[in-house]
């Protein structure tokens, strides 16, 4: 038995600190940030399978960082498609951190902004000149590597055992545009003191990859600089693998849900629940593809019940499915039952009316196995085009 | 040698009547066509890959048709996810027809519109009991298919062989929404008089379809509908394997286009033309990505040459690509050379003054093999939001 106690503000966990700065990367509010732990950690890291992979991944891998006591980070530039200039500057900006700050050990660079942009390298090196490693500000590291995304997106918890021994896990992500169902997708800090073996770490990140940032979409699209990291100082001595698995899960579920409720123009978050297909890969790609479908998000959008393009997308997406065996219901209102069609003008209404909500739930059954996912995805709004139409350099 | 030469309103192949009535499917307009051979066809045939197929291609299959001398086509209504009853209905609505017009062989039904409703029968007999069978009005039946289409979608070449003989060619069309890359994705009627033999036929039509109707996505999803019908009744006893190739292509890439510039809201056409792929396969992969992403169709609404999205696009397509051997131009305008980034400000506005055309064309080498591909999508503006949102039953 353990218990999850949700922290309040800037109650991280033991040794570590966390700040963001103004150093001009926009052209106003927090652009570069950074996590520093007092002692060494172990790290696990998920990052996007975009062939494409920027600059900070490539260091990352070409350092092959098992272990790091710091990050930095940066938004506005993704320093993507940027060549052996994207890996030299990252170089060049850490080896400045070093000599600025002698206990920084192997440290780690994450970027997200506009692609095939030069890294504002003196920008940062100035900044960098600024920091505080005594700081704990959470809020102000969460804004600083927002891009599009309109509010902070960040959760700590105590996690206490039976014995009344704890540790603290917090996460912070930037999400907003470019989130798409296939890895990361978005930029994820997970700091813990929990003692946790480095082989967990990997196996549980990966493992609850899967039902939160890899069941989100907002546009299907996949960035360059998706990354997901998970640093652990183990400077509480506590750890139980069930615990933390259960944390970690709480953390990674409540960041993901709210990349996809901040979604760019997105006023409405929806759960695609697909259930009774083949087998749980089968149910993931039909679910999939209705939080990736423009038709159905369009739909969402104009709180239209359009059963009939739900269905379509389901039979697009090359799953095992049959007419009558499918059923589909908004939330508890069934539509459309196994060939026959419930859809009367009061049925009609009834799920307009769900429809309405912030937040709720399109159910398919197959009618075929076990298989079964649930992933999440937003409306397609004119803000959705809006924003990315004119997002310019 | 041979001659294509395009042909003016009602000039049809020999033996062949079109028409369209006004049924009272739609409130107003056009929704109920007929084309009708006074001698058999032989048919071939293609069909949406959704597993879903709507009951028209149901019928089609269960009949096995071979020969036809007619097609009986509705809009508003796609008679899609209608089970059992869906068959049932339009094996009572041909029946009604063979007994109104007792030389109909083996009648095809095509539907287009919304899914999950019943055909409107008796408004439908009671149209096909306005039908006039001498009649040869192109235009009435182009219109009779259209759903949010906004002009009719038809073309005809005479194609003369170097001895004078001829034989014609018609293809009618209607897309609009739905319009996707795996297939047909809309109802397509070709009918000729040449003397082509059946496997040619399916050989030609199968070839054809992929670089036309396969290669044109307007936002991603496939339909239930998804038709391309050709029919040939032998008439002018004329037939030439090369030149009928020839005026196929034509035909159905004409008519692929017309459908993508018509695509829902989309005020420009653009062509994702990838070279230099692995094989011909990626390279279809890599420009259909292109063709569908939501993130590159916002930037040409926006007219932004967001070459970025394009190049993270690319890599998220799973194609094999790597950053120092791309290159990426907007028509003739190289934006990013194999690692080096050519987008100064100057370039910037040379590449944005392309954009701001109807037509252009993005290319993209990726440097590795010989294979290319050449999609054609639209932009996303808030016009396909508002049809999108706002099309309800």
């Amino acid at each position: 038995m353990f218990k999850l106690l949700p922290l309040k503000e800037n109650f991280l966990p033991n040794g570590f600190f966390l700040d963001g700065i103004k150093a001009g990367l926009k052209k106003d509010g927090f652009d570069l940030g950074f996590i520093y732990s007092n002692s060494i950690c172990d790290v696990s890291a998920l990052f996007t399978t975009n062939r494409f992979q920027a600059a900070p991944i490539k260091h990352f891998k070409k350092h092959n960082i098992q272990k790091t006591n710091f990050v930095l980070a940066n938004s506005k530039n993704a320093n993507a498609m940027t060549g052996k200039r994207g890996i030299e500057d990252i170089e060049d900006i850490l080896d400045y951190l070093k000599s600025k700050f002698n206990n920084i050990k192997n440290p780690i660079m994450s970027s997200t902004g506009v692609i095939g942009a030069p890294l504002p390298k003196e920008k940062i090196k100035k900044g960098i000149e600024s920091f505080n490693l005594n700081n704990k500000n959470l809020s102000n590291f969460a804004k600083s590597i927002m891009t599009t995304d309109t509010f902070e997106k960040r959760v700590s918890f105590k996690v206490e055992l039976e014995d009344r021994r704890s540790f603290t896990i917090t996460g912070i992500a930037k999400g907003a545009g470019m989130i798409n169902p296939a890895l990361a997708t978005m930029l994820c800090f997970i700091i813990t003191d929990a003692n946790i073996p480095k082989e967990d770490m990997d196996e549980l990140l990966a493992k609850n990859a899967e039902d939160s940032f890899n069941a989100i979409s907002v546009d299907g699209d996949r960035s360059t600089n998706d990354t997901v990291l998970l640093l652990s100082n183990k400077r509480s001595g506590v750890y139980d693998k069930e615990a933390f698995d259960f944390a970690l899960k709480e953390v990674m579920h409540y960041l993901a849900l709210q990349i996809v409720k901040d979604g760019e123009g997105a006023k409405k978050l929806v759960g695609f629940e697909i259930s009774g297909a083949k087998d749980n890969n089968e149910a993931k790609t039909a679910a999939k593809a209705l939080a990736n479908s423009a038709l159905v998000k369009t739909a969402i959008f104009g709180e239209d019940p359009n059963w009939g393009r739900v269905a379509s997308t389901i039979g697009a997406s090359k799953v095992e499915c049959y007419e009558d065996r499918l059923t589909i219901s908004f939330e508890d209102i069934l539509v459309y039952d196994k060939g026959e069609i419930l859809f009367t003008k009061e049925i009609e209404e009834k799920a307009h009316q769900i429809m309405k909500r912030d937040e709720f739930t399109i159910k398919c059954d197959l009618g075929i196995g076990d298989g079964r996912f649930k992933a999440f995805g937003c409306d397609l709004s004119y803000e959705y085009v809006k924003i990315n139409a004119e997002y310019r350099t």
